[in-house]
Formats: structure tokens, sequence, C-alpha cells
């Protein structure tokens, strides 16, 4: 059965927001419940899981511990995914210490910049390795995820080296579509396009008034 | 007329590819060369573009800086928005370094944490007020968009302050969901959400063999 794949997106931020009601104790919930903490209607998210057979049942509503445990299976973050950052500058910095990826199923294993000044430090207890020696470290390492936080100029080239390497997927944070292989996964992080599309719903800023 | 919020949720995406055509020098385009560039079918980009009228003509293509000029006044782009950010650790940091925003429409003008060893801090030219003040300096500055990247703990507190303080749009880095009031947009980035809508689609890693 094929799962559009606009129900694949919003199925880790269900897995969000129950591993959230797992972790302050709560066992069962409902679509209505559900909907509410996250502003989807419970039509939609019964509708959604439905795509996965019968997880609640009329009347009961869901058991939290059952439809978490599905829905990581469903999205194999069962065992860790090992992956590899490009880009040393700040943002690649940040990912390299935030510590929400290890409970959620992802583990960074090394981090690559070509800058020989960033080459060397160590951020999030990863020493940051020569760019150049993705092609060969990947494999090695059987990395097949990686986050590129790299200038946009930059992108589409380490893409390609990635792919090269083995890469599978791109979480890709630089201001910029790449092109790659079919079968390799790409996604987007632009704060950019995020704002842009809440200010489309808001009133125009209006300009200074002029005193005097 | 109603514009569906998931073809709202492209036009950023068009916006980007067609401001870096322009970057380029590009003068015309045409819904299949976007496609092609953004892996998304021309006849969808065709049918988005066609709920804000006429763009292009049949044949002869899409005027880049025209289009540019026409999806900026739509998204509300044309004039800066100010923005706030909210946590000054890594990520927040990382924002507030950015480079990304001037160009494309948004302009970080305040910096807030509660950490009173943050506090005082300068990043990218702002220095790090109290978080304490966020109802009086928003105001004062007329800002009504904050990028939130505090832990997931504080995010509901930090949101309830930023909206009764006027903020109207809350980009929500930290990876938990929060309420608003009608009116108010929130959009969420968290990279383990799109890690985990790649690796539905990929082979599940395979726990290490055991050797002996």
């Amino acid at each position: 059965m094929e799962i559009p794949d606009i129900v694949v997106g919003r199925l880790p931020i269900y897995l969000r927001a129950l591993s959230h009601l797992e972790s302050i104790g709560q066992t069962v919930t409902s679509s209505h419940e559900m909907g509410n903490a996250l502003g989807i209607s419970s039509a939609q998210i019964r509708k959604d899981l439905s795509h996965f057979g019968e997880f609640g049942k009329q009347g009961t509503g869901y058991q939290v511990k059952y439809l978490v445990d599905q829905l990581r299976r469903i999205l194999k973050v069962g065992a860790d995914w090992d992956i590899a950052i490009v880009g040393a500058g700040d943002l690649g910095r940040a990912l390299a210490n935030y510590n929400g990826f290890a409970d959620r199923g992802f583990r960074i294993r090394a981090i690559f910049d070509s800058d020989p000044r960033r080459i060397g430090q160590t951020h999030g207890g990863h020493v940051v390795q020569d760019a150049r020696d993705i092609g060969r470290v990947l494999p090695e390492l059987g990395i097949r995820l990686a986050m590129v936080a790299v200038p946009a100029a930059a992108a589409q080239l380490v893409a390609d080296h990635l792919v090269a390497a083995g890469v599978q997927g791109i979480l890709n944070y630089a201001p910029i579509n790449i092109l790659v292989p079919e079968g390799v996964q790409v996604q987007y992080i632009d704060p950019v396009v995020h704002l842009q599309r809440m200010t489309f719903y808001l009133e125009a800023p209006t300009p200074n008034p002029v005193t005097g």
C-alpha cells in the first residue's frame, strides 16, 4: 500500500507528540486530544493512522506506548541512524551540540569542513575532519544520512560528494535546491521559507512614518 | 479567493528558486525548468501560480523578474520584517549570525535569554536582553515575528509571553508543539522530523554483526 508523502510527513509529528505524552506518564490518548495539541483535525489524524492498521478502538482511544512503538517501527527509527554533518560553521556546530537527536533515533558520527581553520576543532565530541575525506570516511562508518550546513554556493558539490559516498538521505540547510539521483531523499530546512509562509497571512509592515 | 495553505507553503520555495535565477542573470524560465530544479511537477507549478493570475504566457515562459516581484508582493516580503530571537544558546546564536535573512525580507532586531550568563553578550551585533523584558521591548520596536530557540520545556511559556507582547508569527525550533490563540501563525523547524520523514523510505539500519 502506497502511503502519500504528505501523510508520511505528519507521522514524525505524531510520534513527537505521543513520545511527549509517554514521557509525562500518559498511557491513553484520543485523536481529539492529539488534534487539539497539534492543530490538526481529529478526522485527519484518524485517517492518517488508519493507513497503518487499526491502532485505536472506537470509544477507548489510542494506547500511547503501542502507537509510539508502531510509529517508530514504521519510520524505521528503532535502531539508531548514524549521521554526518558537513559544515562546521555556526549552524553545523549547533547541530553537533544539539542533544535532541540521541533519544529520537539519530547519532552524529562525523563532522566535516573544508576550512583548514576549522579542521581539527572539536564540537559535540567530534573532531572536524577534512571534507575531502568524505568519500573514504562515510563508507567506512556506514553512514547513510547527512546534514548539509554549508553556504549555498557549495551545497550542490557537497551533495554530489555525499551521494558518491553512499549517502541516501540529505537534510539540506543551505538555502538552495539541490539535485540528487533518484532514490536519494532530500529534505530542506530554511527559516526564511517558514517565515514567508507566515507573513503571507499577516498585514504587511508599514514603512516608518515620516516625521517633521 | 482562498489559497490552500499547502500552496502558500510552496510559494517561498518558488521565490527562492526564481531569486536565484535572477541573481545569475537569467531573465526567462518555464514551469518545466523550475520543476526540474525543484523536484515538483511542472503542472503543479503552473496550477499553484495560476491562483495569483496569469504570470506566464503559453510558449513564452515566465519573466523571472516579474514573477519575483509578484511573489514578494504576495508573500508580503517587500518591506523588511523585524524579528526577535528568544534563546541565545548554540542555535539562537547561529540564527543571530545567519546572513540569509537580510536580503530575503527579514531583519533580526533583538535577542533574548533568561540565563544571566548569556544576557549582555553580543551576537550578530545584538546584545542579549533579559527575556523578562520581552513584553516591553517588542511593542516598543513593533516586532511581530519571533524565532524560538529555547529548550522544549520552556517553549510554551515563551510563546505565551511573545503572544502577549503582540507577536503574530512564531517560528518554533523547540521540539514540541505549542498552543497559540487563533490568528497567530506558528511554524516548526525540527531536524528530527525531517530525518524521520526520509528514513521512512530507507532500509532500516542493521545491528552490528556479532563477531566471535
